[in-house]
């Protein structure tokens, strides 16, 4: 994982100095310096650095512009490190997700030069084992795959991780997508079940999943995002699909059961779903993001799939009440939420036009498929619509085009989307890509955003599974 | 070597905190630190730590006033460190030098606390070597034995460095005063012989001995302090006497010779002796001083010691050379700088009083002892004169008062300078030390001075050698 200018080894180097460095493509791992003394090798004082790891050019290159994050700022990839006496080697003992380096002499009383740096990368992902893209992938979904590919490799440590660089967490609703990279890839599907049973053993006292759990300290479990919890079910579905392995998906099925359960009983008298206190509803990183619609939507998602995985299993009488239960949902969500007039689905009071919410009806099948074509197409040009922030609602929406047969807008929208950050020049597909917004962050720093996000993965998945 | 308020432990921190630690007495070591969550124990990101070590409470309480010093700002003790995961257990890979321990939480998501802050000190001297001190000293006088002793245990690593903190090298000068502490407490002559031969093995092509040495890099020799040079037979004749091995002492004594040898080529036509623009003459930290005196001096006391070595060795021909030429150049250097009118020694074209002058005419047996005591005692009245600002001046200023017999203002000076460190707190003596300018630094910042070094702990030699 090296590449830089042919000459940077040579270059006698001092205080004040700056080396920006390109390892040539994203990698997460270990850092390793080398540097001897220059010049008449006489200095006297330790030498200090200051090291910034950046996934993206402006986090090294802007590196010292005021911190205004929402996010602890220890999540910048900066060391301060001391070379007391030289020739040295110091492997540095934090793991970093980066493409650049950054090595600023902040003090140092001689010169001296970087005999080699030199990065060890980890993955719990082989190379060897993923199978050649499609036949016949034209150069632009090739990239995107490629690029894909990348990137779930990197988020694949010792659990699949959202972001390699920053969070660094196993994230139920992140896992959910990577499984289906997973699949047509690097085939870890005991790493899969690693991460389910993580997350199923870290459930609060009532027994729910948490939206997140950290990989070496599980009583540190994360924030409890419900819309996660639901998706438990379905990724179990997907990974006796993808895998064929019924025994984790047998052990865990009642977990997947018992997060519907939870969510039944706060159910309104009025048969709405309100948000619980002390539940979040993801669904998308934007505040302003009404998500009744997508809630309620997802609820029935789960009970729909949660019924296909117990026939899956055999047990035909849970299927069935799950199935009852998800028509009697959806016929009432269609008659709450759906406007017939206008072919949209609404959310709230306020009636508000979402992408979200076309998307989850489309995918909980409340709205026949003319009808979600309808939905899908009309949002696309309602004014105001509340549009996605993040690739995994992306990822959503592609999964809905591809559920009712609008395959050409979904390509479309791959190769718009996903292709932009291509063009941009990403070897990792972004946490957050707003056309137009680069430095849209939801953290109000954009050198917090994860440049290398599990999420944005997916259309690897899309196009190893559906390109013809 | 641990003590702090007894619920430092306890303390839940968060980002903003800063503790200040102090670890009861000086040390030389590693540390480590264990850190664990607190409160709910939910954090997200990794916690990001600034240390700042300190031999004085100054250079922790004052780490952020602008740096303005001469030398290499990476001296100063100071670490940004991450800690990912908690809890976590992490020994820091440097050495410091430090009583005191700074640590702010620049960025954390979470509350944690120290469970544990140790030091692991390191030395190469062991206290169980160390006689007790004369019986019958003083509470002041005792004082001032235990803190010079510990002075020289935390200067006493691989090498005998000038100071643990700042510097870290084997200077000879240093060496020298050193090896006398070392007679009367540790014993490590072994340390003493290793830093002998290191020395002798980095002269330059010319043969002269550098004024120091780095430790693990031979290479890079230090500056070519000449004054050192020439104190390097007499530092031999003090290790025959005090350590009784001849061996090292008879391979090395040609060397020392020869460092004569070197001056004696630069002698002026006048009989003068010029210093030579790639020559440092030390003699002590004040650029104001004029060292024609001192340093002429300081060639005649080598003169006088080599002879006294070369007896000792058998090798009486030398002996008698070396005392003939410096009974000549004695004659000549009283002539030229003391002023019998006055009964001081003067120096340079300028005729400046300094105690320098005095002190190396009285130690290079250039004045009688009642002229040396008449000259000794003239220049602390004199107005003008120029003092000494380092210890190592006036550990010279102690051996030429015992020389001429002058031990009531000997043990009256210890008991003012020596002791006025210890009353200002020290456990170690400084490197620099000017009564009344507490921040005075020949570095333009006091941070950067050493508060344990080398040469500032003789006091327990004279308490240990002469206090009946």
């Amino acid at each position: 994982m090296e590449r830089a200018a042919t000459n940077w080894r040579d270059a006698s180097r001092r205080r004040g100095d700056t080396l920006y460095l390109d390892f040539g493509r994203h990698g997460v791992g270990m850092v390793t310096l080398e540097i001897e003394p220059h010049g008449d090798g006489s200095y006297d004082a330790p030498l200090r650095l200051r090291l910034v790891f950046g996934e993206l050019p402006a986090e090294v290159a802007e590196a010292d512009l005021p911190y205004r994050g929402g996010l602890s700022q220890s999540w910048i990839q900066e060391e301060m490190i001391h070379l007391d006496l030289l020739p040295d080697r110091v492997m540095l003992r934090r793991r970093y997700a980066f493409r650049y380096l950054r090595i600023d002499c902040l003090a140092f009383s001689g010169s001296f030069r970087f005999r080699n740096v030199t990065a060890d990368t980890v993955s719990s992902g082989n190379y060897a084992s993923v199978a050649p893209p499609p036949p016949g992938l034209d150069v632009e979904l090739a990239a995107i795959d490629r690029v894909g590919i990348a990137t779930l490799h990197s988020c694949m440590q010792n659990v699949l991780e959202d972001g390699p660089k920053r969070d660094r967490r196993l994230w139920l609703g992140d896992l959910k997508l990577q499984a289906l990279v997973n699949s047509v890839s690097f085939r870890n599907f005991a790493l899969i079940e690693r991460c389910l049973y993580l997350l199923a053993a870290a459930t609060d006292d009532a027994g729910l999943i948490p939206g997140c759990v950290f990989d070496r300290t599980i009583a540190a479990r994360g924030c409890d995002a419900v819309d996660y919890a639901l998706l438990f079910g379905p990724t179990l579905l997907d990974h006796l699909e993808l895998s064929g392995d019924r025994s984790c998906v047998e052990e865990l099925f009642d977990l997947a059961l018992h997060q519907l359960e939870l969510v039944r009983r706060t159910f309104g008298a009025d048969g709405r779903l309100p948000q619980q206190p002390q539940w979040w509803v993801f669904i998308d990183h934007v505040n302003t993001l009404n998500r009744e619609a997508a809630y309620i939507a997802t609820y029935i998602y789960s009970l729909r799939r949660n019924a296909e995985l117990a026939r899956r299993l055999g047990r035909d009488a849970i299927a069935v009440e799950l199935e009852i239960e998800a028509a009697e949902h959806s016929r009432r969500a269609r008659n709450c939420f759906y406007d017939e007039t206008s072919g949209l689905v609404t959310s709230g009071t306020e009636r508000q036009l979402s992408f979200a919410s076309q998307i989850w009806f489309t995918l909980a099948d409340i709205l026949t498929p003319e009808e979600s074509i309808r939905a899908l197409t009309g949002i696309e040009v309602a004014p105001d619509a509340v549009r996605p922030v993040s690739p995994y609602l992306w990822h959503y929406m592609l999964e809905a085009l591809f559920a009712c047969g609008m395959n050409e807008r979904a390509w479309q929208l791959i190769r718009e989307y996903w292709g932009d950050m291509v063009r941009y020049g990403a070897d990792t597909f972004w946490e957050v890509f707003v056309p137009g917004e680069m430095k849209f962050s939801p953290y109000n720093d954009y050198r917090l955003n994860s440049a290398c996000h599990a999420w944005s993965c997916t259309p690897s998945y899309f196009i190893r599974r559906y390109f013809r």
